[in-house]
């Protein structure tokens, strides 16, 4: 249903890895991982990235608070990661178009596929007393994370 | 650790029932569910037990939010749940002092005991721009959830 | 409260209604569902649908027992949905090639779109002693969940 | 990062500690983790634990597989941790019968008090065919972790 398109000659991609330890309650009466938790190591994986360039999830200016609500998930599992296993997750930001992020992640246990995912986030302002709406992404966050080609 | 100590004689304690289904991601690799699930049991049906009052998890008034933050939990685990039970949840208001609310929680598959709780919670202000503090319940509550003795 | 439609002309698509209240732990301090938790939802529509049907998401058979571990999950987030919402959750069979099913999911708040989701799963077997592995689905799956078109 | 600590003259207790990130999934819309969250930090502490000693959480020997399922949790809250804070858990092995094991666990962040906790598990054998029953605790464990007096 997602094709990732970028090709980038000569551009190399920002990418981060992050590795997260399966634990017990995350596995289900299948012996594995759920499959929801993908999405959560995922995010866990794009909140360290944030954190690795001084930005936080949820950020401030003048104006009140903005982040960056999730518009898309994906998920391809390959294979089962179980409790005890350490999953290996690396992003790739392959878009960033200064109103949508496109995070893709690799998941592995060792060298084994575990999963392909992607994020689609979407820079929002969040008022107190309506619902959040898209913004141009502030450019503290484009100094961090380059639009893309 | 807990002892409860309702005597009432004559004094009908406050009950209420919920019924909930074991879904998939509720188990863990054991087989049955995991055991932080049965205090998200006993929550939900505190919560259907508001409802059941015409209360709200979140109140507010003329001086902003409040509402019930826990104070203390306690869950003995008797026999385990599994995937396609449906655990009977029993709530009793068994404590209310003015400030805090204390729920005994009986949790059955049919006739089968799988785990007696508590909760423990206390009336709290939410402010903006601090951590939430504890208040007297407010008359509104008190009218649907009585003192006890 | 579930409620099976069969809807359209020519080619009737297998379809299948549930209903979700929003639980407190589902909220994130965005003060939304997290986004993971729509998967949960799908996931739990679909077991609904195979209780509907008279089967379980573990079958056995004579050689042990078969399942429907989850091969992609998608998900685009339309709107936000928050405690206290009943999210109405529409199941369609859109694909099921034997070997796999693909089943789309159309979630509300009343008449509000809040995610459009899509589960592919695959029939496999679970060997006590190795992964799992692929196989047909089984006739009595397939009596339930025709082939489609 | 897990440094484990033996402290205490004339009878010392054994005490381990492990750093758990407060992750964006384990709030709630309060803006705070979760209550039922600070079971699975505990939990996972105390999982950290075993795997310092050199167990796991589900044990084999030449009967079948053993484990420690959880027959009581206690936990008192004591402040709000958030997003973005790192809890330090303490875990003492409190007691130790032979058959039952008490962990009880301080969660702080930084200085703050966050709340205190206790387990106690019993050890059981897994059967196949039949639910979890208690045993006496295995000689290889009892090395790791001595009856307290």
């Amino acid at each position: 249903m997602d094709v990732s398109l970028l090709a980038g000659i000569a551009i190399p991609m920002q990418t981060f890895r992050h590795a997260r330890r399966v634990e017990f309650a995350d596995t289900d009466l299948a012996g594995f991982v759920h499959f929801s938790h993908y999405l959560r190591y995922m995010e866990e994986t794009e909140y360290a990235f944030l954190r690795s360039l001084g930005l936080d999830v949820i950020l401030e200016d003048e104006k009140g608070k903005l982040g960056f609500p999730r518009f898309e998930s994906h998920c391809r599992y390959e294979s089962p990661a179980r409790y005890g296993h350490v999953v290996d997750v690396t992003l790739t930001v392959s878009h960033n178009d200064g109103k949508r992020i496109t995070y893709d992640f690799d998941l592995r246990v060792g060298e084994r596929a575990v999963a392909k995912g992607r994020l689609v986030v979407v820079c929002c302002r969040f008022p107190l007393d309506r619902e959040p709406y898209a913004i141009p992404i502030p450019d503290r966050v484009l100094e961090a994370i380059p639009l893309t080609v």
